[in-house]
């Protein structure tokens, strides 16, 4: 469990989002907004949802860097994806929701942080909740599609301090 | 201790870069480089190294965010500030070292993230250190000046398992 900064199997929240930095129109995003980057991590949950390990990293860039808490930074798509074998786990949920979203002038860079579940079970089965903050950087990509080249996930308290 | 990913009290080691983000003339960066970003983090970590908390604020920008390892996010230049005054504790020494830097084509968002060590004392004043890895956004602020607008930081292993 060193990689789920930014993954859903199941469920999907996309909460509230605030800041200067995202256009809250409900039209259609320019690819250059922020809100274009909230569209695409729904597309990127969705994914994941639906195709585990693979949807998942079909977002991510050939060049990302994946910043596991608890581990060393891990370089590359290839190296990143022989960690995220847990996202084929049917136990495994990891629940997401941005908070904020902000994106270059140019709409070539742009980067999302927000909060994330992960639903799991213990050895016993017992169902276990754990809680977490994490940062994406999205980067258009020369061919002009969007992918995640970095990635950091950390810790957060449970909710009123339970 | 929940808000050290990014700044220096003492020793500064400016680390190898890598990545085609990073413009590796020598000459005099322009604004709009990753080059630049790395400039402005050894500027950064001087002013935390010389004025402590308040040096270490100063590159922060008014609506900044903090992502803690094990705690919420912090938002505000003044509720992070509350968080820092661990700077000002000589026995308290944060060394950190950028990985890489990149930067939006129009020069006004960028990014860097790299590990760090916080080099302190236990209650017996045994010296202690703790690893882990950062990432910083940089936005150029409506005055022309970049600041920090997202600082986030989590755990590493030691180096070589030790």
């Amino acid at each position: 469990m060193k990689t789920w900064p930014v993954a859903v199997l199941a469920a999907v929240i996309v909460g509230s989002v605030v800041g200067s930095g995202v256009r809250s129109s409900g039209a259609d995003p320019k690819p250059a907004t922020a809100e274009h980057l909230l569209k695409l991590e729904g597309e990127f949950m969705n994914a994941a949802a639906v195709r585990g390990a693979d949807g998942y990293m079909s977002y991510y860039a050939e060049d990302a860097v994946e910043l596991p808490n608890g581990a060393d930074a891990i370089q590359g798509k290839d190296n990143i994806a022989k960690t995220m074998g847990f996202l084929n786990n049917k136990d495994n949920q990891l629940v997401w929701t941005p908070v904020y979203a902000d994106m270059a002038s140019s709409g070539d860079l742009g980067y999302t942080y927000g909060t994330f579940e992960f639903r799991s079970k213990d050895k016993d089965g017992k169902p276990v909740v754990g809680h977490g903050k994490y940062t994406s950087i999205w980067k258009r990509q020369k061919d002009g599609r969007w992918k995640v080249v970095l990635d950091m996930g950390n810790d957060s308290p449970a909710p009123n301090g339970t």
